[in-house]
């Protein structure tokens, strides 16, 4: 039930793009019981100029790669699922598409599941148990 | 006082994405009690590999018309509104611009008015109440 | 810890677009006690139609530039911190890049530590306090 906003600047592959979602949604999958099939994320690739960021700040030194998800989920996660998320994605995608740990920025929002309507018009909350699993 | 985020590829019709627009919109005058006037929305237009989605899980099948609508709204909504949103949109979309209920993901974030400012650095708390209405 | 999605009509000068970035970035450091060095902003330029919005609700009246903020921060602000976060950076954009006030509306999300991962997949809530200063 999560989705994930991805921003990083325009001029990776396709290859590199798809790779880096997949990192974030195994990440996902691993650390917050995400089912394998519960995938949706956006990308947004910007021009120069339009991702202002500091180099160093509690972290990095980032990069042109500077990338930042913004994940919002469908029910709440504890403080210790989400270090494990961060943690997890860090290292699945320094292996593959190589981005940096330093260049990686994630920030989680918690959601309900009332707050979802998957498709057909119908809220989550009141969909059968079975359509949520994996 | 809700904005909304429409994400979609890109490839459609000015006339289409306003008929996107204006449902989305319409359906969020007729379930959420927001002012007609009050009408803030975003459109993200996504190329090929941008927008990475599961064409089947908890609803579809999904399709390249496959549309998420992330709405932020002023103040919270019962679960029985966000029912009523979600059910409304969906039928309000397959009228026009003609997307079918399979490809509309919807998410709701709750917020609080005092969380908003319209515009001249005005806090939306502070307004008097007549400034907020229809 | 905060970091802002602005969005706005492409067709401004990139130091238009820095001096509007600089601005919201310094009510926050004045408001909201934000580190100088605590900087991540995102920029869509959005093309004609991409943007709707009501010229007059609660406002305006609103141009062609009209600019939406949207901040998600590390911590709850007060109601207050708030208010003075909004007159703060209509005035600031309105000194540069000249934005009217009546053009600028934000909206702010409050978030948590544990929320955050700046860099190398550390939870931002388990980072020594001195990462975090200034």
């Amino acid at each position: 039930m999560p989705y994930a906003r991805i921003s990083l600047h325009r001029g990776k592959s396709p290859q590199y793009l798809r790779a880096l979602a997949d990192g974030i949604h195994q990440a996902m999958v691993e650390c917050f019981a995400v089912p394998s099939a519960d995938r949706f994320q956006l990308i947004h690739q910007h021009e120069p100029g339009e991702m202002i960021f500091d180099r160093d700040y509690a972290g990095g030194p980032r990069s042109d790669d500077f990338t930042l998800v913004a994940i919002q989920t469908g029910r709440p996660r504890s403080a210790e699922a989400k270090a494990a998320l961060y943690a997890r994605m860090a290292e699945l995608l320094e292996a593959s598409p190589g981005l940096a740990p330093a260049d990686l920025l994630v920030v989680v929002v918690d959601g309900k599941m009332e707050d979802w309507s998957f498709s057909h018009g119908r809220q989550a909350s009141q969909l059968p148990p079975e359509a949520l699993r994996p």
